[in-house]
């Protein structure tokens, strides 16, 4: 069965993930715990969706838990996405979506076991309370069918479908890394059928105009150019090389980006 | 005996809390090394003392070293706290106290065992060369009472008692996380015994006086909109949906907060 | 053959370090994933470079993975450095070799069987899709020989000489920590056979010139004071008690900095 637990969460330094870790291992005390991102831009569901469909499909079996969660508390139901080689558990807003479609979804189901979560559950903080034991108590015997029913209205999410222009594509932001660097939603099987490494294209976000080079990596442009690449996920991505893009651009999630081949002289 | 130790320090990122991790899996390869939080805020006691108050509790039985030592290589002492379920070691600051109190605090030891530190001792990182040691030997075999003599003149520290106020409390404000959530040193079993969920009460805070909402969780009032609820380590918390309160507010550690019952009309 | 690897990176939070996490469970599930730091300054392979030296000699038989690595995709080689007691895995650009150099270097070897990473490999990310998994499977099994030849021309990397003046050392700030301390380039033994603790010396960097003691431990002297001491890598230290000496002073990495004797009146 595995007992890998990984945690990605918007909660920061503090209490909250240290208090995760510690009710994972009250249940499951051979748990290897793995920190995969905890700097989830606060309540920014589409980027903790990012990091998880970036990092699962790496993995062995495991369960990852996933805390994006304005609603916590309210109705909304918390959900374990059964997946192929993986359990995603957290709330049913989207977030465990394209990490689940990409791992390949077999079932959602609603966690309504309440023997699962912890006696005094708070309504602030179903990470310690709901999700950190349910994915425990996945690996250590609990039945999936016990967890509750399979339901089929969940929400759904995923990164936006670009849009066909002449000699190109448009599309928008994901996020953008440490680096700076710019992570779009075209993906790569578009990118591929478009463009080949060295050719030039002009790109267009937050105003900016700028023809720039598609390579394979940052090294064959030189010190602080634009590039175009394909990103480590598997999308378009803009960057500078040794330098940042995404603040000098000023570019947000959500922006609109295009990316159009350049006729060639 | 179990193999957990947990770091919490304010080290911050960089090289010190990986080489705490290396000093400990060299004494006890089969430690589970649990990072709690090491962003404490620079020399804050207080706030370490907190983040360990919170998270502790919730942790099998574990050894947890506290690294918030502005007296480090002076004459404060080192110490470990003999708990129910948990040693806490660190230095002799009140840093343990309030998370030693809270599991049941059976004895103070001070560390007098020069043979269980490094042998190379630094002046200005005791948490490489003490207190990880010594917690790495407590899961090890090395007994309680070999680590020093029962010392009763350790420094305590709390996050202090609120006030009663005419139809309320007032406290202090312990810290904030990172979505800007105030915890406030008011205790949920004093604001349960005044207030119900759904009630309206004034805060005070910073100068900012306003009507809120005590709401058991943030998605009950609109995005935006400020509230009171029960922070998930049970203290009284001020909040804004979706929204960072702190910064709204420029609260910091410290500053003192009133919370009253309105008059209904 | 132990199996800890450890994780240093300029990758900062984000997917790209939960993925190498991943990928070595996915070869090694046996291995204890060890994070020593993720924020080294973007493309700053001096800074990842003192992270390892000061973090690895604490550590008993472990793989560690560096990457800090502009060049990644270009090219630039792989390497393994093949150390006493340890393993240190990463790009051939400097990043290793301090670290290697104090473990004492055995021999260093280019990465060059293709087998050992993984099947489709990006030029963007070898973090994920070379290091890591030849880490793994050297802790899995995999002998070093079969890794690469032997390289004698690999990328050399110190943190410079520091220069003999009247009275004292002039070198350079290598970088400094959380709390402001500044940690220079001249060694414990220049230091120590120069000055005694209680001495007092006479500071120059960035424009300011101060007096400062040299003493054991921060608490030796007035909150807020400027003093020199030794940091716990070994290395002379310029900070202020409980304060941020390095915001103060305006210092950044690579700055001259010149400690000198002051005459007794």
């Amino acid at each position: 069965m595995g007992n890998i637990i990984t945690l990605t969460t918007d909660f920061g330094p503090g209490d909250y993930v240290g208090t995760m870790k510690g009710v994972i291992l009250s249940i499951a005390p051979e748990a290897t715990i793995v920190d995969i991102d905890h700097h989830v831009r606060p309540h920014d569901v589409l980027h903790g969706a990012y990091v998880l469909y970036a990092a699962v499909p790496h993995f062995p079996f495991a369960a990852h838990v996933g805390v994006v969660d304005p609603g916590v508390g309210t109705a909304r139901r918390g959900i374990v996405a059964v997946c192929e080689g993986a359990f995603l558990v957290g709330p049913d807003n989207g977030l465990l979506m394209p990490a689940a479609q990409r791992l390949g979804l077999k079932e959602v189901r609603a966690i309504t076991n309440r023997e699962l979560g912890l006696p005094h559950r708070s309504d602030t903080f179903h990470g310690r309370d709901l999700f950190a034991p349910v994915a425990a108590h996945l690996l250590t015997g609990t039945k999936v069918k016990d967890v509750g029913p399979v339901v089929r209205d969940f929400l759904d999410l995923d990164f936006g479908t670009p849009s066909r222009r002449k000699g190109g594509w448009e599309g928008r932001v994901i996020t953008f890394d440490r680096f700076g660097n710019v992570i779009t939603n075209i993906p790569r099987a578009q990118v591929e059928t478009t463009w080949s490494f060295g050719d030039r294209v002009l790109v267009s976000v937050q105003g900016y105009e700028m023809t720039v080079h598609f390579v394979r990596t940052y090294g064959e442009v030189e010190r602080g150019e634009f590039l175009a690449t394909i990103s480590s996920s598997g999308f378009l991505e803009i960057a500078r090389r040794e330098a940042n893009a995404a603040a000098q651009l000023g570019v947000s999630p959500g922006n609109p980006v295009s990316v159009l081949s350049v006729s060639k002289p």
